[in-house]
């Protein structure tokens, strides 16, 4: 134990762990590792020689275990137990030594954390990692927020076992305190978006197309050679093609059709619900899962009317062209909308995000890494003040000579009885950002009558209400506070 | 002096004065009021003579004036100044005494002052009143959450100034602590889906019908007769017959298209997104304001291809009665979210609430007020346990005949290009509902496929998992906890 660790990893169940060996396995790094429970350390331990751990049976050597700076990584379950553990290590570590939060954390909690470990002098970061288990493992993106100081530090080890896309290691100080956990945050809604607009295209394709489960595999696998390349269209081609050797039958037809969640895609809406920043299509896609979910409700509809008109499908293969533009243009949107969180956060929590690295950085190691993640870099390198992802030239060709198709997707999905939620509110997006003029006038006039909301005026400065009650005549007022 | 009150108002702003008024003017109130500057009660007792205020320079003065039980109504901002009234309340008050939160709490906020101010023995009540500043005056609905104990002696005092819809006052106890304020919210983000479907039926009819605003009014002044019939439909139309004085143009047409919030639809989305309860048309309301909020963004829209298809009307009183359809399926819709979410949140929060007696208090005096309630007491009358208001044959038969005219609406107005977000929405979530397989089993193998989530199957019991990064048998597991 005379050499110490420049890098220690608490909390050894499966991420962590794969994480530790991840570490490990990385030529300059020596890893001190320590769970509640010794037996999982002395497990792993003894599971991987190779990776010549410095096991640590308590708190106390784990933390002689490391050099100075001190450099912990938590891998425990977001919550209590994280306080749990930062408490542990505040106690001991010194000014200069560097907390990091490698677990789901959503990030107002790391906003409090980093302001009370920081206070002690001693760094807190909060970092995203996405990539699973499988990620931690070989290679995660890696999303670290915290102060510029304790990334030099970091910055290297992080870079060491992050993915690595196009020769760059997938991780970048993403910003101060909690802009990691942020951007993750964010992350995992476009995921949810992502994943809930392919299982669209697949419930098409299969109710209006009439291919077969494998049939559908072969058409994703084509896809993944395209501008839909990503790894979330490549697995979904696996999952499509898999037979369920109890039954025979695909796979897609065993499973119970109702989907579960962990809760990112949740806070994803609820933040963006505060920073008043429309995430629709993210929104469609949770509240899709929860609607799978409601086993009661769904049980009992076998009385609702459908009256639905089918698709004619006079070309196939235009009729699969047509659905891989509606996802393709739909996909951008839902990437549009994720990206306009993340700069609302930033606005709103004061980091300086650089949209182009971060969207580096998940072209390796996460779920929803793609090809397309280049061309966002691209858009955001060309200009970081992009307004809408969807203004950029190359986003901007790419719905324009998908909009026809999407339109007719939507349309005729709607016709035929299959729900599109994700499809078509992400069409309604894109037309009400396109609109010159939207209803959101009548609202306004309607909130004036019944509440005395006051509006303003497309040709006056000034806040106006109109006495409705009244004579109807409109005055000059101030907003009103109620 | 020597005469007490039987109940006070604290804060006598423009809900606050009106609400006391109100109570002045019923047989059996006396009203005692009390506002943190005197200079605003002594305006409104002297504005009130008839009122016969007993008006109250301070706090203790204010205590003093009320008979026992105590009976205070606070009418102050949402906040923290209701926390520093009640705080005041609370060392002045005696055990059986009542406090009422007459403003606009977010309910867990509720949930905690009730917690709080209870443990004194003092009865805390979180009323959500609604119909605004004319509602409070002449009668709003009132939705009171608290002890029966406490609304023994306040219901009679609520019931004596609420609105009165077909002979019955609209009040009712609607649970405990926080289930007023809850059961409010709901009732504004219903108001958000409601608003919207109306503000997207208008767009529709003017952009593919060509109609003006004052036509549409008239159209709106004719569905105000039949299902369709309630305040928001009759405000529009007013709104819509509005010519602007100073342009000489229709009043719509000058006011800023950007519809602000006060907060309520945003709460109510992501109380329902903890709840796990989809409520996609009350979200796309909430967004739809939001995304007609970004200016600087929507300026820079100039670029946006539009590959529209023009809706070809051959008959426009069709076309009329299919976004009439559209509107009413749309509408039943966002209603049978908004009470799931309360039947949510009732089971999350142990409350007992009724829901045809919220539905019947909602037909006078709120905003939502209309002839539609009625069906819906009818609907949960009939059967408390109504899985979904689409089940009830009512609805059931009004989605039926209108359900072919939606689908067209959705589908035509995608390929014009005109925004639909709500009316998309709520289509997607009926044949969501109506599906009896949905692609969420595709989406629970992505979700396998990379995080070992897991999934059940339709036709054994347990939980699985595939290995996926293996020879792709499947396990029996447990749930994964990552």
């Amino acid at each position: 134990m005379s050499e110490k660790a420049n890098i220690g990893v608490v909390g050894l169940a499966v991420m962590g762990s794969n994480l530790a060996r991840n570490l490990a396995s990385r030529e300059g790094n020596r890893v001190a590792v320590y769970n509640r429970s010794v037996e999982r350390t002395n497990l792993l331990v003894s599971e991987h020689p190779e990776a010549n751990f410095i096991a640590a049976a308590d708190i106390d050597a784990f933390v002689s275990s490391l050099a100075k700076p001190r450099t912990a990584i938590i891998m425990v379950q977001a919550g209590p137990g994280t306080d749990a553990v930062i408490h542990q290590l505040t106690e001991r570590f010194e000014p200069g030594d560097i907390i990091v939060d490698g677990g789901n954390a959503l990030f107002t909690d790391t906003l409090r954390r980093e302001k009370e470990v920081s206070a002690k002098g001693i760094h807190f970061v909060g970092a995203g990692i996405s990539g699973g288990e499988e990620g931690a493992l070989k290679g995660p993106s890696i999303m670290p927020g915290g102060s510029k100081e304790a990334y030099q530090t970091l910055g290297p080890i992080l870079a060491s076992i992050a993915a690595v896309a196009e020769g760059e290691p997938c991780v970048t100080h993403v910003g101060t305190d909690g802009a990691g956990h942020f951007v993750k945050m964010i992350h995992n809604g476009i995921e949810y978006a992502d994943m809930q607009l392919i299982a669209e295209a697949y419930d098409i394709l299969r109710q209006a197309g009439g291919f077969t489960p494998s049939e559908i595999a072969e058409i994703f696998v084509q896809w993944n050679k395209g501008e839909l390349e990503s790894y979330l269209i490549e697995i979904t081609a696996e999952v499509l093609k898999q037979v369920d050797a109890k039954t025979g039958k695909p796979f897609v037809d065993v499973v119970l059709d109702a989907a579960g969640s962990k809760g990112t895609g949740v806070w994803t809406v609820q933040t963006a619900l505060n920073l008043g920043t429309p995430v629709s299509g993210i929104a469609e896609a949770v509240f899709a899962r929860s609607l799978s979910s409601q086993s009661a409700q769904r049980a009992g509809n076998s009385g609702m009317a459908s009256h639905t008109e089918a698709w004619s499908i006079a070309d196939r293969d235009a009729f699969v062209e047509d659905v891989r533009r509606a996802l393709y243009a739909s996909k951008i949107v839902a990437y549009a909308q994720g990206f306009d969180a993340i700069r609302a956060g930033a606005k709103e929590y004061n980091w300086e995000i650089n949209l182009g690295a971060v969207s580096k950085i998940w072209r390796g190691g996460c779920i929803i890494r793609a090809q397309f993640l280049n061309r966002i870099a691209d858009a955001y390198g060309k200009n970081e003040n992009l307004l809408s992802l969807l203004f950029d030239e190359y986003f901007a060709n790419a719905i324009d000579a998908s909009l026809s198709s999407w339109r007719k997707v939507v349309a005729h999905s709607s016709l035929a009885g299959i729900p599109n939620p994700a499809f078509a509110s992400s069409l309604s997006y894109y037309d009400g950002l396109r609109a010159k003029r939207l209803p959101a006038a009548l609202v306004q006039g309607q909130r004036d009558f019944f509440g005395a909301h006051t509006y303003k005026r497309v040709d006056l400065d000034g806040v106006f209400h109109t006495l409705w009650s009244g004579d109807r005549s409109e005055i000059e007022t101030t907003p009103s506070s109620h």
